[in-house]
């Protein structure tokens, strides 16, 4: 199985109040590599600058991570952002955003990234998102988005929903699209456009998963060592979308899905355990394995 | 078995996006004791005024909850709080709140009161809820509290911490009554003080409970249809600790907590679905055993 992952590619440098580290690597589309990679042969496409070195490279390429679509535009940086987090870790405050190569960015997979099994769009803008898909074989196709998108290209984005098979959004985001406050109602609009499941992300607090027929719902996996909240959505839907591709289902079933959520939470878990993929990329399966277990005793409830 | 509730009586007016009513039958108390009334006797202690009708007393006492420790205070007004909530129904806006014959409030238990087996003591002043435990003979009690004590009584409510097994606050109020960003160590924080489980509800994501040993984290409960959250936390700790009353253990046990934790949750749910006590006071055992066992269909993972 393969899985093929359209994203940013980043530099971040992140304070927090566990402490301040400078561009660190990150990106939707490396935090989605790294947590997919633990599952599936995955193929990662975005733009990179002159500034990204082999080691970077060779730190995807060690979790067995295909590179061969990160594309190097000569003469150019690398997407960079500077935030930072407050006690409340639920919340980023952006301080600069640099888009650099990634303004331009227009996504071109070659044959093995088009003839992956599964198709992660991550968050970029809506008409790239469909024009991806087309160039796709994929037969199961995920995206994220952000508010950006849906204050200003809001029905590109809602025909791009109409084109894929899940929606992995903020819960914030699914209400905020729908203009719907409850999220299982909001959830039911977005599939009622097409997809058929909805994933609601909800921060420290887990994800819930709708689809026509069924709802799910996890807590977050509770932590005491909280270091750096960047990248544990993309690490969610890496977890996600990773563990579906290895079962290997065009057609997941319920309790497929059910056991995806469970890992996406787990690799978002392991991702804000350390600044930016220290602590993914250190992982090994074995340790992702024993945490689903921990998260199931740490939610399981027998009858009375 | 049998439990005693001491908090506030009142009538609130609420508006939210569902609708508006006007000095609907509410108070912690209130909410607290209909949930836990499909569990066990509840003893409710609280006062009121003289515009507080026999209808009201009849609704409690038609779910068994004996009043005889309704105080009413001659010539006074019962408490009235006025709120509403807009599209984000976790945050209640206060528009009015007249304290009335609970500025007075001083909680005199009768024989039956001071003998239950349980004791829950609702968010009041924390030099008051010592005093009543001090009153009661229970084996097992509880507290709730809000910002307000944090802000100007900390140290009276640290104290009145150490003296109970259980503590039953939102988390931003278990952040912030002990200065730690981080859940799952505040938690630790107040049971170092002397409770044996601190439960920290988290509005429609659920609940989490924290013990010097293990960890347990439960979702809301999805619902399309959210039409008034007022009362939900007493509503939760109500189904908690009146499940833990009903199988009668000086000492639950793991499995009896976390079976609590959803009883809690479910019932929050109901009481959520419709305004005031509407939906909890026409309710029956049966539903809400029906509603834990789909709660636990809702966050049921099985291994790969």
């Amino acid at each position: 199985m393969s899985l093929t992952v359209v994203g940013s590619i980043a530099f971040d440098s992140v304070r927090t109040p566990f402490g301040e580290r400078e561009r660190m690597l990150g990106g939707s589309a490396v935090h989605f590599s790294l947590a997919a990679s633990f599952f599936t042969t995955v193929h990662v496409v975005g733009p990179v600058g002159d500034d990204f070195g082999d080691e970077h490279l060779e730190l995807l390429r060690s979790r067995g991570i295909e590179t061969g679509d990160i594309e190097r535009v000569p003469g150019g940086e690398t997407f960079f952002w500077r935030g930072h987090y407050d006690h409340d870790m639920n919340v980023a405050h952006t301080d600069d955003t640099q888009l650099n190569v990634f303004a331009d960015f227009q996504p071109k997979l070659s044959e093995a990234s088009r003839s992956a099994d599964m198709l992660f769009l991550g968050n970029i803008q809506p008409g790239l998102q469909r024009d991806v898909r087309q160039q796709s074989a994929a037969r199961f196709a995920a995206l994220d988005s952000m508010n950006l998108w849906i204050e200003t290209e809001r029905e590109s984005l809602l025909a791009a929903i109409s084109e894929v098979d899940g929606v992995i959004l903020n819960d914030a985001e699914v209400r905020m699209l729908t203009e719907e406050p409850n999220l299982a109602r909001a959830a039911r609009a977005l599939i009622e456009l097409g997809p058929r499941l909805v994933v609601a992300k909800r921060g420290e607090y887990g994800a819930a998963l709708f689809t026509g027929d069924w709802f799910f719902a996890i807590p977050g996996f509770l932590l005491e060592d909280v270091h750096d909240p960047t990248g544990a959505g993309d690490s969610f839907a890496g977890g996600f979308l990773g563990y579906l591709d290895e079962i290997g289902s065009a057609a997941p079933q319920e309790a497929d899905l059910r056991l995806a959520m469970a890992y996406g939470t787990v690799l978002a878990s392991f991702n804000v355990e350390e600044f930016g993929t220290d602590r993914v990329a250190s992982l090994d399966r074995a340790e992702v394995d024993r945490r689903v277990t921990r998260l199931r005793a740490m939610t399981s409830f027998a009858a009375g």
